[in-house]
């Protein structure tokens, strides 16, 4: 059974579904400056330092844990269907990921749609990544994770870096991810009761404003489940069984085996999209960091913790 | 009339007084996780670094803006009753305060109450700025924040330096301070409907776990209002009028007049208990916090902004 603490992130998301329903024509700025509080429901990672830098191009900020290896580096693409949130909304999430990993994380404030439509965002993760390389961190001591459209983007990529014949990383551990920019997953409508915030419609929607007028549904760049995945490095999804998204993160698992990539998929039972923002508040989403820690360390070369 | 936006804080008070009023007898554990909400009103400053330190014996948070004045510092001890919140709650209120001003914060967590009773919080914040001289930042580049509880801090520590022979700072800036142990102002009659969370058996419930067992509600360094005050540095009060502790603010303006101490004391319409906590989100914030810095710069020999 889920735990109390986990309820908190149902009622966060069901009030603002409500807010939405209630406004579905809600101004961009408006929906922007609600969606910055997402990471309220973080508890503060503590004993962890945050510098902000401009990393390729697009500012970006360090989390820094005490005591932690500053060679070793996990790159991250935050959520919020490349239209909301930022470096500050996930600035706690990914501290806690980066202390339970003893590493720095370099989480990357990507241009968001409709601003910047796509490639925009995969071309700033890239740009990040690539000048991480130049600032002397060696690709195989790197990671790539990120969640919901993030998570996309921690497999898009790699598939832009590929194109680019620039080293991948060691490990990549996409959480809760959209994928899918065709919305053709069964848990669309058998989770449809059970999801809290993550409706079809929302994410037609938030795919239209991403890839703009005209825009490819099947580019690979965009939708990785039609690229071509040979070769990747191990992947490591985390999904909640609650989730409208799930059947994205079945998908890529699939995907990835079909291509003989090294793939690990943990459904948590009840989990809601991002569970993992309860970082220091719910068990599941400790849990869940933990095991993400015990599985990308010996790909970091760092031993065991 | 105060802003549409200023109303976020009246909703969240209002809320917490609710909980509060239900469950009376709430375990200190949970009430501090309450509390540990509370900066989530205020907006994220940006462009600000966060380093975690050691302050002479306690943890601090180091808020630095790109660009500031490192050799100036404001040190802040921020509120909470000497019972609950943290230097995590208070982060983003001090970092806009410091970046209005250009100059570093040093957000002290000192013990709270009932583990550390007085004189343990004064003794912390003493200690700490005791530390930042030992950095090399001179005393005549420190200027002393605080809000609520931390407001009354930065007038007591003023009283200890003094007793232990430091030299003092260049000014103290009190943010609705409480300072009267003793709870004896009208305003918690005259203003009990409108202040939307401090009431005074609430004070006088913290004053009693504050001092411990037969403590002293006349001890100059718990209730500044009983203190020689003579010599002290000049002070800026801000206060809104819709507070509970609003002659708090007004008895120590008075107090520091009659010791000829130069004393600034503004009182904002239809404001709440740390108004300022709303920075970045309701206009009322944002020009206390600027009439702050244009106060304070000069004093600590920096231009005007």
């Amino acid at each position: 059974m889920a735990s109390k603490q986990s309820e908190q992130l149902v009622t966060l998301y069901r009030s603002w579904a409500a807010t939405l329903d209630a406004k579905p024509d809600m101004p961009l700025d408006e929906l922007r400056a609600m969606f910055e509080h997402l990471g309220d429901v973080t508890a503060e990672p503590r004993g962890v330092d945050y510098i902000e830098t401009n990393a390729g191009g697009r500012p970006a900020l360090w989390a820094v844990p005490i005591g932690c290896a500053k060679d070793r580096v996990l790159l991250c693409s935050h959520g919020g269907g490349y239209v909301v949130c930022s470096m500050y909304t996930h600035r706690k999430m990914f501290a806690h990921i980066a202390k339970s990993v003893g590493c720095r994380a370099l989480i990357v404030d990507y241009a968001l749609a409709p601003e910047s439509i796509h490639p925009g965002p995969v071309n700033d993760m890239a740009n990040a990544y690539r000048w991480l390389l130049d600032q002397g961190i060696a690709a195989n001591h790197v990671a790539l994770t990120g969640d919901s459209a993030g998570g996309g983007l921690a497999v898009t990529t790699l598939l832009r870096l590929r194109e680019l014949a620039i080293s991948l990383p060691a490990a990549t551990m996409p959480l809760s991810p959209w994928l899918d920019m065709e919305a053709k997953g069964e848990t669309f409508i058998t989770n449809r009761e059970k999801d809290a915030i993550v409706a079809r419609e929302m994410i037609q929607g938030m795919a239209e404003t991403f890839l703009g007028d005209g825009g490819n549904l099947q580019d690979p760049l965009a939708n990785p489940l039609r690229g071509d995945l040979r070769n990747l490095p191990p992947t490591y999804i985390q999904v909640g069984s609650h989730e409208t998204l799930l059947d994205d993160s079945r998908a890529l698992a699939d995907a990835l085996r079909r291509a003989d990539v090294e793939v690990k998929l943990d459904v948590y039972p009840e989990m809601q999209h991002v569970f993992h923002l309860l970082a220091g508040v719910a068990p599941e989403a400790d849990q869940a960091i933990g095991q993400l820690a015990a599985w990308v360390r010996p790909r970091l070369g760092l031993g065991r913790s």
